[in-house]
């Protein structure tokens, strides 16, 4: 299947579950509404899945790794060497979304869609492509095909964990210089400024953020990005990184598998995934605000609002790890909690 | 002992300790920060329990229920008999909170510190002094003798726990009415305006919201509180649940145990607390941020931002059995994240 056959494929939540799910809420011996986000997750969960009583109990986040052709221009304070090392050392453990899924009980599905290093580790899934993008200052980061390609590695992605049993997803990334080219991607969807939209990654001098404005800048002036195009915008503009992540959310809403958004560079590619196709929104759950400045207009876009405020900006994958917990512990209530008849008392009404 | 030993035994956490967990933190093979609070939480708990590598393995949420005379004013949609009923409730594993505190791996500890019923139930321990307080808005709520006596039961039950082999607890209340006592402790203590720390607790007319006001404001000026006197205050406009979890905070801080604050009504103990004893502050760890009004102003007076925003307000711990999974994260990682020597690059260094 193509990219074009899975669009086709994707449709909303189903409405008459979703309904359903509701009136199982309303049952439940507490105020209506009272358990907030918990309960408008039971519902999507339920519409998503098609099922009154859905399973959220075995979880994995994709991680989609790769190079930056735009770290030549020195945007991070990191050497682009440490994309490969991070992306290695997800298989050996020793990463902070190794610490935090293996908490959640998640595992990981690490998948090089262009890191700058011939990699054989088990592990690690060869979706290569080429060894990082082409500098975004000097013209497109990727052709239109290769970006319809990783976006497609994306979606298969989901496919294959669904098939393994997996019900509930996040994304993760990790790609040095990939803060610049999410800033670049929000901007070019949401027409954001840039000097609210680019953040100092993971610790630049003032100089250096300066510059990486001025990078943003040139890029989306040198591109001319079509702002009604999100396949054009991932190409010119974005990364393997994003392209694959945002196919990772095509396919949650083809294959209709929830999909927890972790910060700033996923919430890049949800934005772009929603922009080629706007149904995709509903399969997507957000898990943290990022400290990362732009992720403010991420939300403001989606129209969503994140789960939690940790002031985390580390990316990989650790705030979707955090999120799991949410969306279990609302599918755990939903599945246990007393109705009204067990609970002895009347209903609580809402005399509003 | 009373609680006037208890607040000359507490000490702020270890300096010392909380300067090795940051050395430790500064290992990790992460930019320095990057984990915004789930940093600030490994610290806390660590310079808390004295270790450097503290377990936060056995948590119970202890939920103070009791009932309110001002109740007898209308200012709540249900009828006071279900402060009695989901009390009961806790015992047989069919409220909310037994649903996310099981799904946390914690327990519940439920104390009747007021319940306006006989009550004979395993698993509900009677710690009554007598059947509800007296109306607010005819005078105290308690005597200050009163006051006194249920903070202890609340420190004692954290010595309890301790001794039960407890690591890390959370706060959860049953109180029909306990929206409106908790504004006027808030309003008594922050010095805010009735108008905006007053919300529809469990669902009230737009007359019922007008009445509750004005019942708060009626309160506070008939008691007249001290407002530099949390003891004064819980006893002459707050509630037995209230001055039982304000003895808990005060129990974390004495025993030195990390104590989750739930919502809003949790929030007026903790504010309380706090100013029955500054310390306290320090051992006290956020939750979630209540769709109740007034919560806001308990986390600006507390200098403090929720971890997680759900827009829930069902109380009963709820909030708090979310929220330990971020503490158990934060430490799972902190225990285990390699080091930068492990992670085979150079440390990030911060340019800024």
């Amino acid at each position: 299947m193509n990219l074009r056959d899975y669009l086709k494929g994707i449709k909303l939540p189903d409405d008459e579950i979703m309904k359903r799910a509701q009136e199982k809420l309303g049952n439940m011996a507490i105020p209506i509404g009272s358990l907030g986000e918990l309960e408008v997750i039971v519902r999507r969960v339920c519409g998503i899945t098609g099922s009154i009583l859905p399973s959220v109990d075995k979880k994995c986040i994709i991680i989609m790794c790769a190079d930056n052709g735009v770290t030549d221009k020195g945007v991070s304070s990191c050497p682009k060497d440490v994309t490969k090392q991070v992306s290695i050392n997800f298989t050996r453990g020793i990463t902070t979304v190794n610490s935090l899924s293996d908490h959640a009980g998640a595992d990981l599905h690490v998948v090089d869609v262009g890191i700058d290093a011939d990699i054989d580790v088990p592990g690690i899934i060869n979706k290569k492509l080429r060894k990082g993008t082409w500098d975004i200052t000097e013209g497109p980061a990727m052709t239109r095909e290769e970006a319809v390609r990783i976006i497609e590695t994306g979606i298969e992605a989901v496919g294959e964990l669904k098939a393994r049993g997996y019900n509930l997803l996040g994304t993760g990334e990790m790609g040095i210089g990939n803060t610049t080219t999410s800033s670049a991607v929000v901007a070019a969807i949401t027409g954001g400024d840039i000097e609210e939209l680019v953040g100092r990654g993971a610790g630049l001098t003032k100089e250096a953020f300066e510059y990486k404005k001025e990078v943003v800048k040139t890029a989306l002036q040198i591109n001319g990005p079509d702002s009604s195009d999100g396949i054009d915008i991932l190409a010119k503009v974005g990364g393997f990184d994003i392209a694959g992540l945002a196919g990772v959310f095509i396919g949650g809403a083809y294959h209709r598998v929830p999909v927890l958004m972790d910060g700033f560079i996923s919430g890049a590619a949800a934005l772009a995934a929603v922009l080629i196709e706007p149904k995709v929104k509903d399969y997507i759950f957000p898990s943290h605000g990022s400290a990362e400045p732009g992720t403010r207009a991420v939300f403001r876009a989606l129209g969503m609002k994140p789960y939690l405020d940790l002031g985390m900006r580390l990316g990989e994958g650790t705030g979707a790890a955090l999120g799991f917990n949410i969306i279990e512990a609302a599918m755990a209530t939903y599945r246990r909690v007393g109705t009204f008849d067990e609970a002895n008392f009347d209903k609580y009404v809402p005399l509003d």
